[in-house]
């Protein structure tokens, strides 16, 4: 089939008659499939059913400090945690602080933090007359949300496949009311892309005009890999010891979590940083809470064996999720390669695809979709303000339905961004 | 033996001398001690054993809501934790709002709303000049230590048998600037009294100035009897049935946690509130999560069958403290009565005792005690600022220590009152 640029206006009409008769079709079938959300299918979930038993009665003492995971005490976490946590990013357990079951309400605390009682003695930014926020896009909508929130005003900064534009970044932190910067470095949401080597590096090695300026560095899929080949792996440096190296060792605030290891509702999470910002955290989070639950931290550091079985479990999950990978590319390629209505990602790890429509489609392909039953992520949505400026981001999330539901809604997702595509094209 | 304010000089002094000689020997036992911290004993923490195995693999999903607590979703928490909750305080489920293991952190982030982003649409607290909050006096360290995190000014209003002096309080609110009141209403901190029908009536009977001034009513013991007989409880009203029919719906967020139900540390808590006040809360907290840990929700509502065993249970946690809190009675009046060295309270629930000294003798008291091996919870811990104006209130904490430890520690102790106060009176 030739690509919609070249045809003639007939043949586009042609080609949107026999689109709407398909997408008819789909229709009437009352169909209810979505595509919308990162959430792990229940075959994953049962993957850690061995975590409910993963501690007995007689075995509650954390072995390296001796506390009683169930009783009061251990603010920072347990040190089996802690390693459990640190193995996930290749850091040390002694740059870990471990917290509850959300590493958004982690990250939501820290920059409340930042707000309310500032940053290693820095003035809080409530006290402030503007506050700035580097966001690289498209991003992540819950990022873009607490910093909403907050009244911080986001500045879009646009994504490649190596990581965000470094040349804007070096330029925007020389304002001194620039203090922080969202990433999810690895296999970003919603693209799946790997900061390359080199922006890793320009990002540890910034030099922001504020003290309390911090890289918010979301590791959220740090061992989610799709294959267990090493060249089929991304890999991203450690940003921790790069920032130590260029004299900028306060710089980043690395989240980590098990949500998509264990169970989404009822995992741990932890912050990864220097000394100084741990100590910086721990001040206050010793008003926040006597700390966050303990026995959950163990059952975590038992189950993976503090670490070591991570990659292990994580394969399992690969098993489950690679096959509806791997059927997205395989749909798109089929159904709508070589037609010029867009292109896609094809990430090796993560939960997400991105499919850029023509400029202008996204809201009307994600309408269509909708209007026939499959719910797909509200356009905007992964961009600060829910503003996409080209209209043209769509975020796919193949991890939740079955392949034949997920197969199913991708055929409708087709025909839709086909449809938008050529009724822009006609317009 | 006589009161000390009857003896001679001369008696004092012989008193002091044989009191400097059980000190001594106190001393050379090198004790370690520790009355501090209201931490539940291990034995306690054996009673929830069963807690770890209240679910397994195959009844992960909650009965009321079909939820799979596995997965995301369900920010409010899941409904058979809430009907847990609300049972606790005679509550009903639909005005619960489950949260992660810590109600000391639920009250942090809801102090933390009200700086930030404000309650029900008023302007937040970090945006005015001064925030005032009312602090019933002695109470509860952490609760303190919270307000004055966030900068906001504490005034102390002074706490009898039957809650705070409610005149005070009224007379309080009438400034627009105070937003707030601490309350431990049931077997308080660290006294262990019961707010009375009249004083619990005229808090939900207030008529603040502020439109955003809340009751923080931490019902941190709701359930927290010694005896199993109706007439040896306390009986506290419920505070927002007072409200709805004052017309002061809005006025109370209510927190309840089961940290001393089942595990200290990994626990769940809860915010009981009106219908506004949720939506108000649940609007941020969709920010800030995607919800608390709901499988340790479902551990928590299965163990106590939504709540059916609460009492059962919480009778076992008294066969273990009510010895230890008798024989704090028991030691006190063999040891201390008729001296005129101070008096104490006799709860009939809760975590503490406070004992006061005679006016400036409690960091003396304390610091002979730390000398001999006893730890005390420090001088002024139970006041804003850690100023006790009277420097006479001691907390006692009989809960984690044997009963072997405890009946030594409490002779040890009683010795330090003593000493403190013939050195008072002869100084």
């Amino acid at each position: 089939m030739k690509s919609y640029s070249e045809m003639s206006k007939e043949e586009l009409m042609q080609e949107k008659q026999s689109l709407e008769q398909a997408y008819a079709d789909y229709q009437k079938m009352d169909l209810s499939l979505n595509m919308a959300r990162g959430k792990p299918a229940p075959a994953q979930l049962d993957l850690a059913n061995d975590l409910l038993t993963a501690v007995s009665a007689d075995e509650l003492v954390d072995e390296i400090s001796g506390l009683d995971t169930r009783n009061y005490g251990g603010l920072d976490g347990i040190p089996e945690a802690k390693e459990l946590i640190a193995s996930m990013v290749d850091a040390k357990a002694d740059q870990v602080i471990v917290f509850g079951n959300s590493s958004l309400n982690t990250m939501y605390d820290q920059v409340a933090r930042g707000m309310l009682t500032g940053y290693c003695g820095e003035t809080p930014w409530c006290k402030l007359p503007e506050v700035k926020w580097i966001c690289p896009v498209p991003g992540y909508d819950r990022h873009f949300a607490v910093t909403e929130h907050f009244g911080i005003r986001m500045i879009n900064v646009p994504m490649s496949e190596d990581g965000p534009d470094m040349d804007m970044v070096e330029e925007l932190v020389k304002d001194p009311a620039v203090k922080g910067m969202w990433n999810v470095p690895k296999y970003s949401n919603p693209q799946g892309y790997v900061y390359s080597e080199e922006v890793t590096r320009r990002i540890a090695n910034l030099k922001p005009a504020a003290k309390d300026f911090r890289v918010f560095w979301d590791n959220a899929y740090c061992v989610h890999h799709l294959y267990a080949e090493d060249e089929k792996r991304g890999h991203l440096l450690n940003i921790l010891d790069l920032c130590e190296k260029a004299g900028n060792p306060d710089l980043v605030f690395e989240f980590v979590s098990t949500s998509k290891v264990s169970y989404a509702g009822g995992g741990i999470a932890g912050i990864v940083t220097s000394e100084n910002n741990k100590k910086d955290i721990l001040a206050s989070m010793t008003v926040q809470t006597i700390g966050y639950d303990k026995v959950n931290q163990l059952r975590h550091a038992r189950f993976f064996d503090n670490g070591a079985l991570v990659d292990q479990h994580m394969m399992k999950h690969a098993s489950i999720l690679r096959p509806k990978f791997e059927l997205v590319e395989d749909k798109f390629s089929k159904n709508l390669a070589g037609l010029g209505v867009g292109s896609w990602t094809k990430p090796l790890g993560g939960y997400f695809v991105t499919y850029t429509t023509l400029p202008g489609c996204a809201t009307r392909t994600i309408q269509l979709a909708k209007e026939a039953g499959v719910v797909m992520t509200g356009a905007g949505a992964p961009f600060p303000y829910h503003k996409d400026p080209e209209d043209s981001t769509i975020r796919v999330s193949p991890s939740y339905p079955s392949l034949e539901e997920l197969g199913q809604a991708l055929d409708v997702f087709a025909v839709c961004v086909k449809l938008a595509a050529v009724e822009k094209l006609l317009a």
